[in-house]
């Protein structure tokens, strides 16, 4: 098989390629700008919001596409008017990949789809009601894309994403932004923190995205642990395992308003359809994520 | 107002100019070829699938943007991956438009957004589930459009049209086809046309989108007469205004497929909030169409 990864050097995709390799995948990886090129990589420095950028897929040809590329800046992302030129560029993609004779694709949609007043997320049966420009476009660009590729005949997933944490995330997200605190010897800002949220370990999530490309189910699937974890208990096991335990200061940032109290996926398809299930506890993935910004910052 | 018209040399689009001129807009129409350009219009010759044919619109800065431009050549329509294209230059229009700082546009969709299982279509209750790619693309270019206008403060309207006929139609869409094979002498082949739906006259339909335009009403309107009509009774009207009763010829062609028995729109939005309602009959509808086509097809 022959992949076409975008977003290659992004934090899900650059712990993808590690998984495809392990698969013995000819693996094409395509970001912006050239990062750390890793052996048995073939890297393609193009910028996908530029049409020319994907000339280069009529001579690759790749039989599978893993679309990861998608505007990610925290905060940003969620109102930016970039994520129009996201779907622009993707339902280009997603085209070019056909033209060129593509047949497997995974597309990387979030959980910001679904009706956030849910609570529990099922693929199948959870109505779609994103309340944001970012989980508007995502929702669209599936339902595009599902309607093409069945046209055309391609065989086509959409993984949603929930939320995650591991080595090599942005310092301004939730748990990169805890472990760099402490790190500093700075005490951790948190809103009260009583909100539960669905975590998943990135290794966890890229193998779970590798496992649905190699695979011919089709249709949207949860890439989530099932697991309600409060943010309070999360900043504090992070602070635990750092021997750091009174450095959350809990309520020292505000509860962002219409913020739903809890949001977990069921990953039941993933477990039953790709008998996939996560390999890392919370505490295992903490640690290796702690142990990762250590060496970052500290060379320790 | 500066009005930005595009698809402004096709059906609707000539229609619409008609009314803009009436209530004195500076028009600037878009067009992707050269037509017969009217007096106080400008036109720029663009093709809006190019990103450079949107550079002009930011010298003229219009205020309106009535959005019409679309992939519309008869059964290609529905499945063709120029959806896909239109979706993503009709969203860099929108981008463009509103940041040149435009505050006011009308975008147009059709009944194929909603579940054609329903037969009668309502704006706010009717699921949307279309079943085609272009339905698919165009509600998805709707929520996207919505989203994005809300963020950004431009008041936009979605106005839904249903089956239209009228002067200047493609000779291959319904009542057009009707019409030229009895100019032609020959017998007007059709299915068994019990099936009803929703015809607008093109005239009516133009007046309701520059209305739409010229207020401030947000959401989605149906542009529809609100009558269910079997397209056997119009066939047969059509006939009989010709003076050629007998030169329909049902059961000719096979009935598509899933073709849905009613689909009628109700215009109760139009009626209320934009005190619009259809001047034309039927009757005079089909006079004005088959006098118009007689004029072309044989200067009569």
């Amino acid at each position: 098989m022959r992949v076409l990864v975008t977003g290659a050097s992004g934090f899900v995709g650059r712990h993808c390629l590690k998984f495809l390799k392990k698969i013995g995948a000819e693996i094409h990886a395509v970001a912006r700008h050239p990062g750390s090129p890793a052996e048995g990589i073939r890297w393609h420095f193009n910028d996908l919001l530029e049409p020319i950028g994907l000339n280069f897929l009529e001579k690759i040809k790749p039989s599978h596409l893993l679309h990861l590329a998608w505007i990610a800046r925290p905060r940003i992302f969620w109102t930016s008017p970039e994520n129009l030129t996201w779907v622009a560029s993707s339902l280009r993609l997603l085209k070019t990949f056909a033209e060129a004779g593509g047949h497997r694709a995974v597309l990387v949609g979030s959980c910001t789809e679904y009706d956030w007043n849910f609570g529990n997320y099922l693929e199948e049966s959870t109505p779609l009601q994103p309340n944001t420009l970012y989980g508007t476009c995502k929702n669209a660009y599936r339902a595009m894309a599902e309607a093409y590729a069945k046209q055309v005949g391609i065989s086509l997933a959409w993984a949603r994403l929930f939320f995650l944490y591991g080595p090599g995330e942005h310092p301004e997200r939730f748990v990169a932004s805890v472990i760099c605190s402490l790190l500093d010897g700075r005490k951790a800002p948190c809103s009260a923190g009583t909100q539960q949220r669905d975590f998943l370990y990135v290794e966890d999530t890229a193998e779970a995205l590798v496992k649905l490309l190699v695979a011919d189910q089709k249709g949207a699937f949860n890439i989530c642990s099932g697991q309600a974890l409060s943010i309070k208990s999360i900043a504090q096991a992070i602070a635990e395992l750092m021997g750091q335990p009174d450095f959350i200061n809990l309520g020292a940032l505000p509860t962002p308003p219409h913020e739903p109290p809890i949001i977990v996926g069921n990953p039941h398809r993933m477990h039953t359809e790709l008998l996939w299930s996560p390999r890392f506890d919370l505490r295992r993935g903490l640690e290796n994520t702690i142990a990762w910004w250590r060496e970052k910052k500290h060379g320790e």
